[in-house]
């Protein structure tokens, strides 16, 4: 069985266009290689109701959720109280991360600082012996800081905590093509290897191909053979490369 | 009245984290200065029922809906026929589209190709003088290409289309302060100016400034009230610039 994923980006930074989202295709990729498969993403505000009215939609309908941003100490850093509110559970001050917050700002502690000691009731600190700040986890959802930099240093306790399913592999072969004439081809292929995905990507202004067509799967034999069928068939002058 | 907008943005290639998503920052910058707020953006894979179903979600609850991606040829290119679904209109062929692809393509056409002149009855060819290749309209949904160089260019004949409203704008504080011992002045100073959306923005490792603070807004004269009012009761040697 494929364990399902989806994230919830939330910040108004993202949907007026101040920032470029950065931890999506990092996520993406590292789910990807741990075979479990992303399934949606919704970026929206920073409005309690809105995060716990999506999160609800989200961890209704997938294995595992993950969030992004709005977890900091300011006003517009809504995202642990929508999570209780979408679980229907109380903030509690959580004495270990109050702690932990008092010993780092020492006398320079207020109460917004403080603010992220509070924890929806049952929630879980997940953290190892090198990564001491730890991640939140309310059942299936993890939550997860939006400066990118933060966001891969957590993922790492994430990580160990998912655990592995049997991974995806993905092979791609370069080429010179237009997708209107292979367009056939592609179809056929994934016809015959259930299991296989065929991507065809076009670029735009590179000089060393014009389509990629990747090759996803589980089973990397037959995600070979797929490619193997596609390369066997395509024109050769026009295949400029292939990771077999 | 703010005209609201979402994006629906497809593709198995973003899910798997092969590729940085790179429109929506564009998107969304672009409808913040035309005064158009997006407030919500879907990122779903190449499924025609899965892109039909959150199509309706969202065209149901914005004024816009801008969708990009999966408008090629090939197999994976489901967006066009999921508009229909979820329009419950037929796939018709447009002469207009048939001729233009006849024509740049020449003897090499193929059924990829024309696949790409299937379009939902009753959708619109948004074109002009400077931009031949149109993009299509159903309603209120514009169907936008994947690829971030032809979305850019695209999206000249959309701006023209969707005209004006008053614009938004954004003023910005580069602050070397903590984001915990400002959090109570950044609430106090949201709550007295109405109409002022105050954002908080902390920054890893940037040799110049830890927190970035946004003033956003219609109504510049209150926006730059709420600068100054934050400005002067922040601690003068935290303030690194201000973009008043």
């Amino acid at each position: 069985m494929t364990r399902t994923a989806a994230a919830l980006v939330i910040g108004n930074e993202l949907l007026t266009g101040k920032i470029q989202e950065a931890n999506v295709a990092f996520l993406a990729k590292e789910l990807f290689a741990l075979g479990i498969s992303l399934r949606r993403v919704v970026m929206c505000s920073d409005e309690a109701d809105v995060i716990a009215e999506d999160l609800n939609l989200l961890r209704a309908r997938h294995d595992l959720v993950f969030t992004s941003g709005g977890v900091g100490p300011t006003h517009d850093d809504l995202t642990i109280p929508a999570i209780a509110q979408a679980f229907c559970r109380p903030l509690v001050r959580d004495p270990v991360l109050e702690r932990m917050i008092r010993e780092h700002f020492g006398a320079r502690t207020t109460d917004g600082h403080l603010r992220m000691a509070e924890l929806p009731e049952g929630a879980e600190l997940v953290a190892n012996d090198r990564i001491t700040w730890p991640v939140l986890r309310v059942d299936n959802v993890f939550v997860m800081p939006g400066v990118p930099e933060i966001f891969r240093l957590k993922f790492e306790l994430v990580r160990d905590r998912l655990g592995r399913d049997v991974p995806f592999v993905s092979r791609a072969i370069y080429t010179r093509c237009d997708e209107g004439e292979i367009a056939a081809l592609l179809e056929r292929v994934e016809r015959a290897f259930p299991g296989v995905a065929i991507g065809s990507y076009p670029r735009i202004g590179d000089p060393e191909y014009t389509v990629k067509l990747t090759f996803d799967g589980r089973d990397d034999a037959l995600v070979k053979q797929a490619l193997e069928a596609c390369l066997s068939e395509l024109p050769t002058e026009k295949i400029v490369r292939a990771d077999r």
